[in-house]
Formats: C-alpha cells, sequence, structure tokens
C-alpha cells in the first residue's frame, strides 16, 4: 500500500528511505506514525528498530542502526508519540547510535530535537541533521472566513488515534481510482511524513489555528477534492481547540466520522466518556455550519481492528441500519467502503 | 479606577508608569489595550501618544515620549492591536523617538518587537528593553481535565472587542468589595498589563490550549473565587479554537455572555451575522459540560456605550425580561450590576 507521492504538493524533502524508531512503547495507539509508515511509505521504510520495553511492532523487520544503514536507510524517524510528546531519556542511546551510523534523525514530536544537548552534540560530531517536520511555516494568516472554491472533505472523530489519518488516505486512493482530482492535506507528524508536506495543526499558535488550516486547502478548481486528515476530536478535553480551528479553517462540504467501537472512554483520560457517532455528527454539524453551512456527513469510519471479520461486519451493517448511514472500516474495504465513496460523491 | 493589584499574583514586573501608545487608530476597538490601561490603571499611565492619522482617545494628556519621561513614564507600551497584531512601519519613527528619549517599550503583540531591525538597532544604541508580553510560560502541559477546587468564572462573549476584560475586572472588584476571596486571571496583553501577570492565551501552542487555561487557574479554597477574563468567541471563524480551549480548560461553574447590542455582525468579518445572546449560552454550556456539567450562566454583560443613558436602561430592562436573565452594563454600574453580582453568586 504505498501512496502515488507525485500526486502531493510539498514543501519538504525528507531523506528516505527510513529507519522507523518504536522506542520503549507498549501502546500500540501511540505507535499511529510509524505504523502509518509503514501502512502507506512501505516502499520508503527499511525496518524498525526498538529498545527494551517495547511490545509493538509494524511488522518490518528489526535492524539496527548500522544494518539499516547498509539496507540503504538515510534517517531515523521517530514513529511513536506518547502524551505530551515528550523524547524519553531512555531513547537518547538508541537516537545517537543512529547517528553515528550516518543516519540523519527526523521527529515530529513537540519537543524539538535541537533544544536535547546530547542530540545536538552527536549531530555536531557525526554531521548528521536533526530535522524537525513540526515546525509551521512562517506566516501563516488570520483566518478571514471567506468561502473557497473545490471540494472539502474533513475526517472527524470520537477521539484520537483511532483513523481519521488512515480514513482520509484511504479515501484519497479511493477518489484517484475512479479519475478524481484530489490531494490528500496531512496536519500532523505522520501524515506529513507520508505525503512530503502539510501543515502540522497542533504546533501552530491558537491564533492562528483557522487560519493554518485555510492556508493549507487554498482555492481549487470546482470538480477538486482536498482529502483533509482531522485532528483529535471536538470533545477531547485536551485537543478540542485544535479540532475548532481545523474544522472552521477546512470549511468542509462533507466530513466523515472516525470511530473506535471497542472503545468506551477517552484515549487517556478515563474519567471522560467517548461521544457517541451521533454526538460528533450532531456538534460537527452546528460547529461546521459557522463557516460551510451545506456541511454534511458523508458516512462513518469504523477502526474494527479488533473484532474478527464477521464481528466487524455485523456491526457495521447494525450500525449502518441504526444510523441511516454507510459505515465503513477502510482497513478491510469491501463494499461497504465503496458505498460510503458513493454517499460521500452523491 | 485602579485595579488593587496587590491581590494578583504576577510573574511580570514591567516599567511603570506608562506611555499609552495609540498609532494612527481609527477604530476604537483596535486601540482596547490603551482603553483598558486608562480605565484601570490610570494612576500608571502619565499620558498617550499618536501619530498622524489617529481619530482615538483615552482622555489621557498627549504628550511626546520626552515629556512623558519628564512627567516619570519608564515604557511605553503599544497601547492598540490590529488585526493580525502588526507593527505599522509608520510607528517605527515614534518608538525609536520614544526608546531615545529613555522609555523601555513594552508589547502584546504577535509580531516580536525583536524581530524587527530599527528597534533592535534603537534599543541597542540606547539600552532601552524591547519587552514582548506575549510570550507563554516555557512548559505548559496538556491538559489533564481533572476538576480543581475552587469556583470560577469565565466571561464569554458573542465577538471580540465588546467587554470581556472589563467585565471580569469590575466583577473582580465587585467580589472583593462584598469580601469574597478573588483574583482576576488575565488573558490576553491588556489584561496582563493590569495585572501584571497571567497566560497570553491567543499565543499558545493550539495543542495546549486547555493545558494553558489549567495553569491560568489553579485549585484554590473551595471559597475562592477565579475571574477569568474570556477571549474571542466559539462563534468567532477566527479565534473559536482560543475561546473552546480557554472554556474547556477553565471548566468554569458559572459564565457570564459579554455582547454589544450594536454590533450585528463579526468585527473585521462582516459576512458573518453576530450570534444572539441566546445562541451563546446554549452552544456554551453544551462545550462547556464536558468539562464541567455544573456550568450555569450567571447573567449578561451589555456593552451600552453606543446608547444614551434611558436608553441602555429600556435595552437591559426588556433583555432581562426577554431571557430571564439580569443584564447590566459593569460600565455604568448600578442596580442592574448588583443583581448580576448576586446572581452570579447565588
Amino acid at each position: 500500500m504505498n501512496l502515488p507521492i507525485g500526486r502531493l504538493a510539498g514543501k519538504l524533502a525528507l531523506p528516505q528511505p527510513y529507519l522507523l524508531f518504536l522506542g520503549d512503547t507498549t501502546e500500540a495507539s501511540y505507535a499511529k506514525t510509524a505504523f502509518g509508515l509503514a501502512d502507506w511509505a512501505a516502499d520508503r521504510c527499511v525496518g524498525e528498530l526498538a529498545i527494551g520495553g517495547c511490545t509493538v511492532s509494524t511488522g518490518l523487520p528489526r535492524l539496527s542502526p548500522a544494518e539499516a544503514r547498509a539496507a540503504g536507510a538515510r534517517s531515523l524517524v521517530i514513529g511513536v508519540a506518547n502524551q505530551g510528546g515528550i523524547i524519553g531519556d531512555n531513547w537518547i542511546a538508541a537516537l545517537v547510535e543512529a547517528m553515528e551510523a550516518g543516519l540523519d534523525i527526523v521527529s515530529g514530536l513537540h519537543v524539538r530535537l535541537g533544544s536535547i544537548p546530547a542530540l545536538i552534540e552527536a549531530s555536531r560530531r557525526t554531521g548528521q541533521r536533526l530535522i524537525d517536520i513540526r515546525t509551521p511555516p512562517p506566516a501563516i494568516p488570520i483566518a478571514n472566513g471567506r468561502k473557497r472554491n473545490g471540494k472539502r472533505l474533513l475526517t472527524v472523530g470520537t477521539d484520537c488515534a483511532l483513523g481519521k489519518k488512515y480514513t482520509a488516505l484511504a479515501l484519497h486512493r479511493a477518489f484517484l481510482d475512479r479519475g478524481l482530482d484530489a490531494d490528500f492535506r496531512a496536519t500532523g507528524q505522520t501524515g506529513i511524513m507520508i505525503a512530503g508536506g502539510g501543515m502540522p495543526m497542533d504546533a501552530v499558535i491558537s491564533d492562528f489555528e483557522a487560519g493554518a488550516a485555510e492556508m493549507l486547502s487554498p482555492d481549487a478548481p470546482d470538480d477538486h477534492w482536498d482529502l483533509i486528515e482531522g485532528q483529535g476530536s471536538i470533545f477531547n478535553p485536551a485537543y478540542a481547540a485544535v479540532s475548532l480551528g481545523l474544522l472552521h479553517g477546512s470549511q468542509p462540504d462533507v466530513f466523515v466520522v472516525c470511530h473506535d467501537p471497542s472503545r468506551t472512554v477517552i484515549l487517556g483520560m478515563e474519567s471522560f466518556k467517548l461521544p457517541s457517532v451521533e454526538e460528533v455528527i450532531d456538534l460537527t454539524i452546528r460547529l461546521g455550519s459557522r463557516t460551510n453551512p451545506a456541511i454534511r456527513c458523508g458516512g462513518v469510519s469504523f477502526n474494527t481492528s479488533s473484532y474478527d471479520a464477521d464481528a466487524a461486519e455485523a456491526l457495521m451493517a447494525a450500525e449502518c441500519k441504526r444510523l441511516g448511514l454507510p459505515v465503513a472500516d477502510p482497513v478491510r474495504g469491501g463494499a461497504g467502503f465503496d458505498a460510503l465513496v458513493e454517499n460521500i460523491l452523491a
């Protein structure tokens, strides 16, 4: 599953192929960068590197930095994001070893690589670069709210880390397969790594959040679609500001609600109940209609990775009937996903 | 009208007294910093300075930088904020003259003083400081959503620049007059200049917006009130992200809706209709209940500066009856404002 990268506008030119760094992660949700790259840019990933305690894997070969370099890797990509986006002290030795083996370091975390003395020292010593991809462009304007030409779709969610990027990528591929003119618009570190460009929405200063979203999906021909990767959730008590600025600035014509039916509480904030899909549809229309009164829900994307095929099928069929909307898992694809695409385009 | 500054916790120690700089402003709404300082810190303002084209005034004496210095001023405060928060090229000569007269420059604009070569040069030459008060503290955490002790009130609005800071300051004074334990919590440049500390919410990176609001109003005794200055509006297509992060992180028990009944469209975005007070109440409860299910509207604060006393009185009486809530103008004060305070405390 490799994205047709030539279709994507991008400002960054990251050194590829990658070695994916998993750190000591034990929670798959926090390794979404690594999984996203393995899924959507596998031909540009030579393998993965973990340190003691790590219990997750992308399925790519485990390689030492030297083995990865010998296999052609040009950079180590930090493929994990813990809450807060910090670099663990216990990661440093592995990152230094990677630089000594001839790899640049690429990070989309909040904490800048260039703020860590041990990494700066190793960079000076080895000549390898520290590349922070989470730095927004310098001149983001305040949003103006003007309705732009072209069509836009935004993936929204009941929470973080349950398939918003994946859904936008899968829809992009499906749109291209149908011969439509479409761009994937990346808003997070993994998406930007896959697309080679985008807007790191959660690193933008709040006052410019909606303006950054306007900049990300500029005027386009009437029949062009921007498929915009969502961030967070308007129901997430930590990240709703990011989600609302992205919603207002994206002024989507269509949104798709992404949901993990096995999740009952907000990830990392167990005292907060997960909202229902209907609540997300209702509040997204209410808030989104401020900048696009014609906003509508195109359907629902389920992350059914914790169900077997039959259970997933039955669950989605029941939800489709209950909600009166297409419900599909883009990883499973099939007729359900085709129905979702058709309803978006209807 | 001078704030009892000793009651306020603050990290900044700005050089006072101030000379207020009005630039070439022609729209009073954009000079709210100058007006706020003149209203709430008049004993720390020696006068005002304008350049050609300026049509607004705080009522303080117009002084040259040299006259202001002779009258005791220690800094020039940029008292205007255009859309985007930039420093006009035609302001530079006046700012350089102020430094040559012995004044530091204090700014709360988005654009940093230290990014402007002519000001850097003048600062080096004169030894005067360039002080940007809009720099958030370095270690803001991601919000955790935990319910904190103590009581909180947030002023929210139908738009920007119509009295949210003023209302919070007036309520703070009224609470102190009643012998209550209360702090004014500043979130914008003027409020921070008045209070001597606070959190510049619109300069915080989006991912940390709610966390910054949590930091601003920490745990407090059960009978303590934080009176938190609101920002923007959840209906403002440019700034709603700021407003929602502040709402979620502040987890207010009570909010007061601030409104200018003469305004019909969003300031600077004329294609967007101003929301009604009822719409703001309804959406604030819906969004705010995510972090404080007990949130309630304490009443409405009207900015009736464009009405005469009788018209203002009649309008507020009618709205009070229609909404079933106290409606008061804190600038006019009186029984209406007392009723608002009583309803907040009820």
